[in-house]
């Protein structure tokens, strides 16, 4: 029964019943954080192979991966990314556990040096500001705070970004040095940017000519069930067709394909980008980890050994997200308080309740023992003008958890729209 | 008998002879790189261990190292290091591979935020100048040039930097922000700073509040004999004790202990110092390879174990040491040619030729088939005034291959000294 609908004398009806539960839910002493993205112990141990020995330490080069050298990364892993991320391994560049620290270290070195020989470096300007597809991964957002780059949401739509308002801001302001995208199964909204959208960007004619694309492409082969999939456009070929070519950096890592704290990483761009990229890498550090670059290459050889060894990743996550948007179809469907995306991949459910009640679950869901992630986290400086999205990741509990947490979950929607509908 | 008392005619009969015994080397077609501090094969075996499976992967507090989070580094590695660079674990942040990339990050943080909160950041300054002492590390000077920072060469002494010129311009010029140390066992010079030094660094007055000693140890428990080995004041210590508790960031790593290319790093500083780096630590990564923090720690669980391995070490290094300075006794002293370092530690020896003939001895040694170290590169802008020193590094060769290079580079610095003499 739609609650909207719902009369004051059966909204506190309903009310009452909800606060029972509540009080019941809270009695369990339930105690789970479900604030991030964690994959599950049972999905680390799909990768019980990396912590087996390693017999020999030569890459493909016959180089040593003990000692110094490489700077790139060993030849085996730039190709292997360049498989997943559909680039010359000559272009790819390899980093170590986190490649949010190769994005981060990209913009700094766009604030030090500037972007290209021969570029302002952006700490020269009086104003930085990026454009942030919102709800959108707050640690992007993190970073553009820590620089004093203005933020200027986009809104998601259902195949990425509003491109009209894109292209607009894009063109008009030079001010607008880039734009963050997390082009599949975005976090958290779990949305794959259509070709169209990859085909806009990458064809955008922005004022600054020292804009930046930031692909942060960490969901590229985290598919729930490879036979229903989301495909997802090549940005760097879009971009070079359009005379764009360097206007893109592509990030991804193995961070949830392997080990969340002892993973690899990458990098991709144009052949200029990659150079002058290189020769800051080189004054910066002497190398990545190779060891760890040679084990991971060992144990994921080639693209269809990532696929086959997501595809056990999918078995774990499948019911996990099942669980969710069952709660979901069944417990709130039918209220008409929410919404939310049937995601095909990715870590989250985007879950977008009445507006004006987003806060007030979170806090409902943190005393009866479940912490989500903060209310408004995925939006530019927190602010969620609709007080609306909350981010659901289903990854890390248990099934059993997860069911309970849904149960709370919904009972602390149910509740929090009971409130605000009675004002 | 010494070349410098040699007449016209005994010199020229001396350069034939050395003509034709450099003739004669070359002819043998060796080809070696003896260009960088790289530890042998033979070294990189002693750490075979860390090859092995990891049976578990539980950290001091029961965290699951695969998984996300720990930014700072996992309880056990902090203390390992806390313990090797006499710190409170507290004060520790475990870095990736380099220390040179945790060097880099705090001089980029000094110049996008400033120090400490409140400080200017260093990239709002017209000027920034580093003292660095010379000859020094070229990876060091290669971060000052990337920053546009002035470098002022400091000459070294037997004890350390030259500290009357060092508290001279500390004090004279506010746009002097830091200055380069290595401690221990210099890079070239193996030269350990005395506790008289190291007490008036810590005692500084720098005209500028910001001004920082990045303290890089790469070198602190790298005896070639444990017995009769230098020993370092505690800089931190020293710094609290004269009210600059701020003034000092350490640095130190695995890369020369265990694999150069797969080892782990660490900072230590205050703890306004450490509070305000890890702020932003986190937001520029998740965590570093927290899997291979726990290999290091099993492997490596304390000091004393550190130093166990380390005499393995030596026992490789040793000999390699003695070939080069018992090659430089017996060819070179007589002659009055060159000069030179005993050190005690580290990785290099460093060789001052007779002034104006250091770039003709690598060249004659490239030709003939051993690449040393660029002539000047432990000097700012590579420039050595005198074009005297040339930094040799034993580690990588094999005990032959050593013997034959130091029997080139000899007759490469007489036959460079016969042409000087000649004029």
């Amino acid at each position: 029964m739609n609650m909207q609908e719902m009369d004051k004398q059966q909204l506190q009806q309903l009310k009452g019943e909800l606060e029972q539960a509540y009080a019941a839910f809270k009695a369990r002493g339930l105690k789970l954080n479900m604030s991030r993205g964690k994959p599950s112990a049972e999905q680390l141990d799909l990768s019980a192979a990396l912590l087996q020995p390693l017999s020999d330490f030569k890459d493909a080069d016959g180089v040593d991966v003990r000692n110094y050298g490489g700077l790139t990364g060993i030849p085996e892993a730039r190709r292997l990314f360049g498989e997943l991320m559909d680039m010359p391994a000559e272009q790819v560049i390899i980093g170590g556990t986190a490649s949010l620290n190769l994005m981060y270290d990209t913009i700094a070195r766009a604030f030090l040096h500037g972007v290209l020989p021969g570029k302002t470096p952006w700490g020269k300007l009086d104003k930085v500001k990026f454009l942030c597809p919102a709800p959108g991964y707050d640690r992007h957002f993190a970073i553009c705070e820590s620089f004093g780059i203005e933020m200027l949401p986009i809104a998601m739509t259902a195949e990425g970004p509003d491109m009209d308002a894109v292209e607009k801001l894009a063109a008009s302001d030079s001010a607008i040095k880039g734009m963050w995208c997390v082009p599949m199964y975005s976090n958290p909204d779990g949305i794959t940017y259509s070709e169209a959208v990859v085909k806009r960007i990458a064809a955008l004619k922005p004022a600054a000519d020292d804009f930046r694309i930031m692909w942060d492409n960490a969901y590229g082969v985290h598919h729930l069930d490879a036979n229903d999939r989301d495909h997802l456009a090549n940005i760097y070929t879009a971009c070079a067709a359009a005379g764009n070519e360097d206007m893109v950096y592509m990030y991804a890592s193995t961070s949830k394909i392997t080990f969340a704290g002892g993973g690899i990483s990458a990098m991709a761009a144009s052949p200029a980008n990659i150079a002058y990229t290189v020769k800051q890498l080189g004054v910066q550090t002497i190398s990545y980890d190779k060891v760890n670059q040679l084990r991971h290459c060992r144990f994921l050889p080639d693209k269809a050994a990532v696929d086959k060894h997501m595809a056990r990743h999918a078995a774990v996550l499948k019911p996990r997200f099942d669980i969710v948007l069952q709660a979901l179809a069944q417990q709130i469907a039918p209220l008409r308080i929410g919404e939310w995306h049937q995601p095909k991949g990715g870590y989250f459910v985007s879950y977008y309740a009445l507006p004006g009640t987003a806060r007030r679950i979170v806090e409902l869901c943190k005393q009866g023992g479940v912490e989500l992630t903060g209310a408004g986290a995925a939006y530019p400086y927190k602010n969620d003008p609709d007080d609306s999205n909350i981010r659901i990741a289903p990854s890390y509990p248990s099934v059993d958890e997860l069911k309970q947490a849904m149960e709370l979950f919904c009972i602390a929607c149910k509740l929090a729209a009971a409130e605000k509908l009675l004002g």
